[in-house]
């Protein structure tokens, strides 16, 4: 039997530390912590891995903090898309959505499509009609609408470059369970200011998000980089043809992500429960917890407290 | 310099050699040939590899012999839905369009996306808003409408499971141009009573699409499954970190897509212009042409004509 483990995101780009306040911090610390302990809760009680990580995201997806779901950036448009993938390790079944408006929660609408269609990815209205068949939870556009997002939409009209924590948000778990199965998920509501329709990294297998039956990955940056360089299945591919451990695997790809032109994180767990959690960016906001074990969390440098 | 050379396919999954009579056959060569043609005509004339499988591609979205552009097959709504990709290996930049109604050549959209916006990939009303803005041409419903695809999809409507033929036919290209600059594109309309918004492996860099500096590859076959799998990229990671050939990176990634439950086939085309096009399917309509030789054409097993 496996001890289980669970490592979540909520985004590599973060507010930089002088923009960070105390309070600000905990608020941020406590939504992390209770999205762990959602994934963990089901992963104590011999749930799988795939039920964690959809339980932790849709916890980040419910709070206003992190660019997915409630808390997900504006397009250009002043309308809230948002995109997820989820995967399982051991049959490499995946399900994804992107594009989809006032969808509560994209990830569990990303294992519908896993689960109840003949399809992997669906995008834009047939998404949506998916969802209105299936019958998920949906939420008007007011649910969706958070001041500082808006702010940061008008700051990107105006002409301002978006900061890093603006640009960035995006939310995701990995997790093993005690029959050895990886999974992982990602959900975003991309980058402030896209262009309506525009699809990032995080929905797509082997860019934002991969598991087999080795590693389980979910990842957080410049969506474009990532995508263009199949961020996620490269630390895959890194672990299985070049024996890299998780953590070198996922360094060695930030980097060529980097020289590709991109920010950002991974969060990588390998089928024997180690976790590597590298950004390229000021900070990601992260967390790790096994089985029995207290929470690790982290948004700066050093390691996870 | 590089002696340029032009692979593309009609799609993997043709019609049965049953099905093929004389008449048909002929008009499909004819099809393939023109693709070469155009393909090539760009690189003899010292063209990029980037606008040598565009201008193939295009020729195979405006022929209504194959389930991409025009003769695209019908989603369960009865509408039609396009995908595209394209990419350039010397920069890994890319673009890829999903979802899209009306447009003519998807492919020349998604090399848009690539040139024109600050993204990779468009998806839905999203990506026909960008089209109309950029002033692509646009068809009416009636353009894309062969009644054999109606057909088919009466079929499936009515229970029957879609043939090879039917389900599959999706184009793509690779070349290679003087510059020693690979690149790659893809286009389809999907499967047959897809439902609407489903997007496949072949707008997704890494599943249906890929080229770096080493491989272009073009993926064509069960969607779901090459997009699981990251076939294209697949292929490259092997030639890159296993140092496979470019047609062993191909047989064994089909190998790897069959176990996953899924059959097809690739075009694969090294920096050094060996081309190989292996396929699980009965067939998959093909050609090869290098500069100032005559094209190779195939349908079925058997090197290429």
């Amino acid at each position: 039997m496996t001890r289980p483990v669970i490592a979540i995101h909520g985004g590599a780009g973060t507010l930089s530390r002088a923009e960070l306040d105390g309070a600000r911090e905990r608020e941020l610390l406590a939504a992390l912590e209770a999205a762990l302990a959602a994934g963990a809760d089901v992963l104590e009680r011999r749930g799988s891995s795939l039920d964690a990580v959809e339980r932790a995201v849709r916890v980040l997806e419910d709070s206003p903090l992190f660019n997915a779901g409630r808390g997900a950036v504006f397009t250009a448009a002043g309308t809230v898309e948002c995109d997820a993938c989820i995967m399982h390790g051991p049959t490499l079944a995946a399900g994804a959505v992107a594009a989809v408006h006032g969808v509560r929660n994209p990830v569990s609408l990303a294992r519908l499509v896993m689960e109840r269609s003949r399809h992997v990815f669906l995008a834009g209205d047939g998404a949506e009609r998916f969802a209105r068949d299936q019958g998920v939870e949906l939420m008007p556009a007011s649910y969706f609408h958070t001041d500082s997002r808006w702010q940061a939409l008008q700051r990107v009209r105006a002409g301002a470059k978006a900061s890093d924590g603006e640009r960035h948000g995006t939310v995701g778990a990995v997790a093993l369970d005690d029959a050895g199965a990886l999974a992982a998920a990602t959900s975003t509501g991309g980058i402030t200011g896209k262009l309506p329709g525009r699809v990032g990294d995080s929905p797509i297998v082997g860019a934002g998000t991969y598991a087999n039956t080795s590693v389980a990955v979910s990842a957080s940056g410049d969506g474009e980089v990532f995508l263009r360089c199949n961020a996620a299945y490269r630390v895959a591919a890194l672990t299985e043809l070049v024996r890299l451990t998780p953590r070198l695997a996922a360094r060695r790809t930030l980097l060529e992500v980097k020289r590709a032109g991109g920010r950002g994180g991974l969060i990588v767990l390998g089928a024997d429960g180690t976790v590597a959690m590298p950004f390229t960016t000021e900070g990601m906001y992260r967390g790790v917890r096994a089985a029995g074990a207290a929470s690790r969390l982290g948004i700066f440098r050093g390691p996870p407290r």
